[in-house]
C-alpha cells in the first residue's frame, strides 16, 4: 500500500489509532481469508480491495471530491444508492463492523447496545473511518430503536446526519411514508450536489445499481452446486465489498468470478470436498469485518452456501422494476423495490422466514444458524418464531446470540460443532 | 371482597395462581399503602378500587358485556379512549406491572426484554389477568421494538389482537400514518361493537375523558404546594386507576380529594414536613402494581412531587381540543392532542426534556430520578441526553435502570440515599 498519511491527515484520522486498527485487521484477514485452501483466483481482485480499502478506494473518493461529486455514507440497505449515483454522488457504507474504541462508544451509548452500533460510534470517536470523514452527508434512518435514538447523539458529532423515517409495518400507510421519504432523499440530494435527477440521470443509476445486485445473485446462485465452488466467508466478502466498492469496477469483477466459478461447478471442482455439511447463515447484517461468525462455522468441516442478510440477499434480491418512464414514476418503482425488504423491523415479517425456507431448498442446505448481535430486539425477537417454522418443516436451526468481541469463541464454536453432529446423524 | 371464584372460573383464570397473586398484591399494598402517614381520607375511595381491582371492576366489566358493550384492553396511552368511549366500549389498561411467570414469558420472549412485557405475557400465560380474559379486542401499538415484535407472539394466545401502527417522527407524514390508524381502529370499534360513531357519542366521549384529564391535572397542580399535601406514592395510584376505573366515578373522585387537599394546603398540612426534599420522577411508565421506585424514594425521607411518565402527566397533560363540529374533524382534533405526547419512541423528542424542566420549576423539585426499565431502549437511549440537558441548567439528576424483582432493592435504595444527600448539601 502507497503511504497515505498526508491523505488521512488530512481527513482528521488519528493516525496512531488507525495504524493499529489497520495493523489488526490485515492480520486478520490473513488469517482467516488468505489461509483458506482453493480459494477462486478471482478473489484476487477482493483481496487487493480490501488491501486498499482505507488506501486507494478514499483516495478515489477524495479525488471525486475534488470534481465536485458528493460521498453520501449510510448505514442500511434502507437507503436507495439509485439516488444517490442519480446525483452522481459516491455512496458509500459506512465502518460498524470492529470492536473499536467501545470504551469511548459507551461514554454516549447504554451498555446494552448493539455491538454494530457501538461499531460506528467507537469508529467516529476513535477518528479512524476514512469514509465516514470523507462523508459530505451521513443517512441515518430510523430502523430499531437503537439506531434510531443513537442517531440524536450521532448528529453532533458528524458534519450533515441527515435521518429517513421508516415505516415499521407493510401497509399502504406505510409505504406512503417509504415513498414520501425518499421524494425528502431527492430533494436533499439534489440540494447538497446542486444537480437536479432527471430521467437520464435516474435510469442509467437504476441500471447500474441492478447490474450489481444481477453479479451477486449470480453469485449467489453457483452456490447451489455441490461442492460449493466458493466459500462462505468469501462470498460474504463479496457481498461485503458491495457497499463501498465503485459498482461497475464490483460488477465486472464478480462476474469475473462467477465465470471462474461457473468452471469449477462444471469440473465439480469446489472449496470443500463434495457432501460437506452446508449451511445458511440467517439473521443480522455483517458489516466488514465482522467474520467472527462465519470463521467458526467454516473452520468446523461447513461450508456456508448462503446468507439471508442485508450483507447478503436480503439486501440484493429485488430488482428496481421500471414501471413508468418519468422521474416520479422510476421513483416509485425504487420505492416498491425497497418496499420488498423483509427486515425484522417490519410487523408482521412472513416473508422473511418462506424465503429463509426457499433458500434451504434451493441452496440445498441441511441446517439453518440464525444469527442475533447481542442487544438487537428485532432479529432476537424474531429468532424464536423463525426457529419453530423452520424445524416444523424439518429444517433444523441453531440459534445464537453475539456480539463482536472474541470472548464467547470457544463456546459458539462448542455449539455450532454439535450441531453439525446433529446434521449428520440426520 | 365477595366470592368472585364463579366470574374468575369463567374467565378461565387459573384459580391458584390467581388466589397467590391477590395475597401478595395484597401484602404489598398493606405494607407499602396503608403504612403511610397522614393519608388523605379521599384516598379510601382508591383503597376501596385497588381492593376490588379483580373483583367488583371485573364483576362491572362483565355486567357491561352482558348489556352488549365491547371491553376494549391496551397497553399504551397512544390508544385513544375517547373512541372507544364512543362505541359505548369499556376502556381497560392490561396487566403489566408486576412480576409474574417469567419463567413462562421467557419460554417465548428473550430473556432481554424488558419486565413490562414480560409482564404482560406472564399474566396471559398464568391466566391471571381477569381484564385481558374479558377483553373482546386487545389492542397493541408499534411503540418500541420490544412491544411492536412481541405482539406478534401474543396475537395467537388472545382472542382479538388489533395491532396499530405508529409514526416514529414528529413530521406531517407522522402525523398523516397516525391519523389514518386512528381512522382505521374506528372502522375496527364499529365494527366490533356493531355501533356508528356519531357527532354526538364522539363529542360526549371526549367530555368525559378531557374530564378525567382535567381532574388529574388538578391534581397534579395541587403538588406545588410545599409541603405536599398527598404522597407520590398515592398520586401514582391515582394515576394507575385512571386505566381501568370508571371514568366518571375516578373524576369525581379525583375532584373530592382534590377538594380535600385544597383545604389541606392552605392550612399548610401535607403528608410530609415543610421543607422535605422533593422529587419529580421522569422516565418509563409504572403499570400497577408497580410501585417498587417510588416506595423506595419516598422511604428516604423524600416526597415526590410530579411523574414525568405515561402513567403521569405525559399520558394526560393534553386535552382534546376542539376544532370542528364534524366526526372527522373530532378525529382530526384526536389526533392532534395524542401526536403531542412526547414519547422517546419519537425521534428527535426535545419537548420531553423541556417539560421535565418546566416540572420541576413549577412543582418546586430539588432533584430529578430517571427512571428506565432494563432492556427499554428508548427511554434508556434518551436518559443521558437528558440527564445532560437537565444537569447543564443547574438540576442534579440521578439515573436508575431496573427491572421488577426486589433483587437490586438495597442497591437502589443506597444509590437514592446517596443523592438526596447531595440535593441537602447544595
Amino acid at each position: 500500500m502507497a503511504d497515505y498519511t498526508k491523505m488521512w491527515s488530512e481527513l482528521g484520522l488519528d493516525l496512531e489509532g488507525h495504524d493499529a486498527l489497520l495493523s489488526v485487521l490485515g492480520g486478520a484477514y490473513t488469517d482467516i481469508f488468505l489461509s483458506q485452501k482453493n480459494r477462486p483466483e478471482g478473489m484476487k481482485y477482493f483481496d487487493f480491495v480490501m488491501s486498499e480499502v482505507h488506501g486507494l478506494r478514499i483516495q478515489e473518493l477524495m479525488d471525486a471530491k475534488a470534481q465536485g461529486r458528493k460521498v453520501i455514507g449510510s448505514y442500511c440497505v434502507f437507503v436507495p444508492e439509485e439516488l444517490i449515483l442519480a446525483v452522481d454522488g459516491v455512496s458509500v457504507g459506512l465502518c460498524a463492523g470492529a470492536e473499536f474504541n467501545f470504551e469511548g462508544a459507551e461514554t454516549l451509548l447504554p451498555r446494552n447496545t448493539c455491538s454494530l452500533i457501538k461499531s460506528a460510534f467507537g469508529f467516529k470517536l476513535g477518528k479512524v473511518c476514512p469514509y465516514l470523514e470523507a462523508s459530505d452527508v451521513v443517512v441515518g434512518e430510523n430502523t430499531c430503536d437503537g439506531k434510531k435514538k443513537s442517531y440524536e447523539m450521532l448528529a453532533p458529532l458528524v458534519k450533515d446526519l441527515y435521518v429517513m423515517d421508516m415505516p415499521q409495518m407493510k401497509s399502504a400507510a406505510g409505504k406512503a411514508l417509504l415513498k414520501e421519504e425518499y421524494r425528502r432523499f431527492v430533494a436533499k440530494l439534489e440540494e447538497v450536489s446542486g444537480k437536479k435527477i432527471t430521467v437520464d440521470s435516474l435510469k442509467k443509476a437504476v441500471e447500474v445499481v441492478n447490474a450489481k445486485r444481477k453479479a451477486v445473485k449470480r453469485l449467489a446462485e453457483l452456490r447451489a452446486a455441490d461442492p460449493s465452488p466458493i466459500s462462505g466467508l468469501d462470498a460474504l466478502l463479496v457481498n461485503q465489498v458491495f457497499f463501498y466498492d465503485d459498482p461497475i469496477r464490483f460488477t465486472d469483477s464478480v462476474h469475473k468470478l462467477c465465470d471462474e466459478l461457473e468452471e469449477r461447478v462444471k469440473q465439480g471442482a469446489g472449496v470443500s470436498a463434495k457432501g460437506t455439511t452446508r449451511l445458511i447463515v440467517s439473521g443480522c447484517p455483517m458489516a466488514v469485518p465482522n467474520w467472527k461468525l462465519p470463521m467458526l462455522i467454516e473452520s468446523s468441516d461447513v461450508v456456508i452456501v448462503g446468507e439471508e442478510s442485508c450483507v447478503g440477499e436480503r439486501g440484493t434480491r429485488w430488482l428496481t422494476e421500471f414501471k413508468g418512464g418519468t422521474v416520479e414514476e422510476i421513483i416509485d418503482s425504487i420505492t416498491e423495490r425497497y418496499f420488498n425488504i423483509d427486515c425484522a423491523i417490519f410487523t408482521p415479517n412472513p416473508s422473511r422466514v418462506e424465503y429463509v425456507k426457499e433458500m434451504t431448498e434451493k441452496l440445498k442446505a441441511q441446517g439453518v444458524i440464525h444469527y442475533s448481535l447481542q442487544f438487537c430486539q428485532p432479529y432476537i425477537m424474531e429468532s424464536s418464531p423463525v426457529e419453530k417454522e423452520l424445524e416444523k418443516s424439518g429444517m433444523p436451526v441453531l440459534r445464537l446470540e453475539t456480539d463482536y468481541s472474541q470472548e464467547d469463541a470457544g463456546q459458539l464454536k462448542t455449539r455450532i460443532e454439535a450441531f453439525v453432529e446433529r446434521l449428520k446423524k440426520k
